[in-house]
């Protein structure tokens, strides 16, 4: 699993803060989460391929968190790409990319498909065998969910030594990987001395933006990462609550609560010159906290 | 008259080729044409002050020229703004910019004025005591208008130390910016003794994007600076018809035939890394040739 941070900062863009856009890597697939303004070139300067991106989960409908996906389905279009796109968020995303596209009189040479969300539950917008999507509702000013990707679990591990030396034949090893016994001239190998457990699935948890939603709590349970976001410091929690933001108090009370490995922070105020203190703050509460920045990759 | 090329390449914007947009600064206008991707972090970059935005003239709705519009009106109201804002463009503009308001669940706090353009001939869309902007129908493949931005002609200029020492009292001198002549103690005072010709107004053509269409050059007569797009070189002049472009010898072309003052290309194509060529292939029909470059000033 690798997270590849490409804008971590709220509201307007600047030259070196980036909004919100992330690319998520796991398991094989390649997710991006959020899409602001610059988020094509974002993904230029992080040399990532235009061409692997399938699924695109958007939050909400503010700018900073969605002006770069015309602009990058436009560029999908450009560089000729064929493969299906397939975009989850809010409805009106469809209504408003496709006006986009009509106004400029072109069409997609690609199939694109939306996945419009308007449950306020959590509910399953992506599986496959490897992965599985779920939202996350959050309390913002629009409707907007974060994301819970989740690995599901791998097959067991095979010991090619122990298995060779238990006289077990390749074409077994598939038996094994699903945790079943085998014979071997007659006599039963135990699945659990040729293998080991699979390696734990891992959980990426996305939420932003949002006030302080316990009730996120049992979505994002044990997460090996949760990203939330933490646009204000404490001492302007006042426009936190105003704004329907989270400060890092809150972000790393959920984190806590929740139980997850470690907390990623972003979408900070650009009121805020030292992000240190955000990280101070949210350590407070809880310790495995890093600050997101643009163009980091945390794996 | 100051133009800053705020982005001057085609297509994808890519980290240090930003999609279309100029700032022309003219006298004491600041008007702000198309606005790609990015748009905002440029002007930002140049040190421009948004407030000082009043009037925004979009050319068409392909990405390149009009997806960073969104973001920056967004980034107005963040600011702010109070002061009113006027955009011309193609109908379905203010569709499009309504629609993305309202599914952010956000209104301007100032008033957004549009100028929806839909006639295929030339027209005036603004004019105050000192400029007049007209549109310059182009050939494109969406309704496509360049910009002509014309100064007013100005007063007379006064020298003032002829005048004082003709006897004439300061509170003449509005006269004689007017051109009139001013009695002094009974005696004439010939206007042209104490005054010089006003400065000659400028004029400032903006064609971009369209394919070679020499029914623009009775529009663009006799400009100060014509910006002509020139996506590709002759040896692509296949590819410029097809897609409604123009080829730098055809941008050349143009200029020399409405007898401007200066030629400044731009819009290039991504697959060209030598632009000189773009210069050099210009210079065969036309001498007075720029490139324009991303954050260049011309004045």
């Amino acid at each position: 699993m690798k997270l590849t941070i490409l804008g971590c900062h709220s509201a307007s863009p600047h030259e070196h803060k980036n909004p919100t856009a992330q690319l998520l890597d796991i398991k094989g697939h390649r997710f991006l989460i959020d899409c602001g303004e610059g988020t094509q070139v974002q993904l230029r300067k992080s040399k990532v391929s235009f061409v692997h991106i399938k699924h695109i989960f958007i939050s909400h409908l503010h700018g900073d968190h969605f002006y770069g996906l015309p602009g990058l389905v436009s560029s999908f279009r450009l560089l000729g790409r064929e493969a299906p796109l397939h975009i989850y968020g809010p409805e009106g995303i469809k209504e408003a990319l496709t006006l986009l596209l009509k106004l400029a009189n072109s069409r997609t040479n690609f199939p694109l498909h939306f996945h419009e969300l308007e449950s306020k539950k959590s509910e399953c917008v992506y599986e496959d065998d490897s992965v599985v999507v779920y939202t996350v509702p959050l309390d913002h000013r629009v409707y907007t969910n974060g994301f819970l990707f989740a690995e599901k679990e791998g097959m067991r591990r095979i010991n090619a030594d122990a298995a060779y030396a238990a006289g077990i034949d390749k074409s077994q090893f598939r038996l094994l990987q699903l945790g079943q016994d085998v014979l071997v001239d007659g006599d039963l190998v135990k699945n659990s001395t040729v293998t080991q457990n699979p390696h734990p699935p891992k959980k990426y948890a996305y939420c932003s933006d949002t006030a302080f939603l316990p009730s996120i709590i049992p979505i994002i349970q044990d997460a090996d990462w949760l990203y939330h976001e933490a646009t204000f410091l404490q001492q302007h929690a006042n426009l936190a609550q105003q704004t329907k933001h989270s400060t890092a108090q809150e972000a790393a009370t959920i984190a806590r609560d929740a139980n997850v490995q470690r907390l990623i922070l972003g979408h900070y105020s650009s009121r805020y010159k030292n992000l240190d203190l955000f990280a101070q703050e949210a350590k407070s509460i809880f310790n495995n906290v890093i600050l997101a920045s643009d163009g980091a990759v945390i794996s």
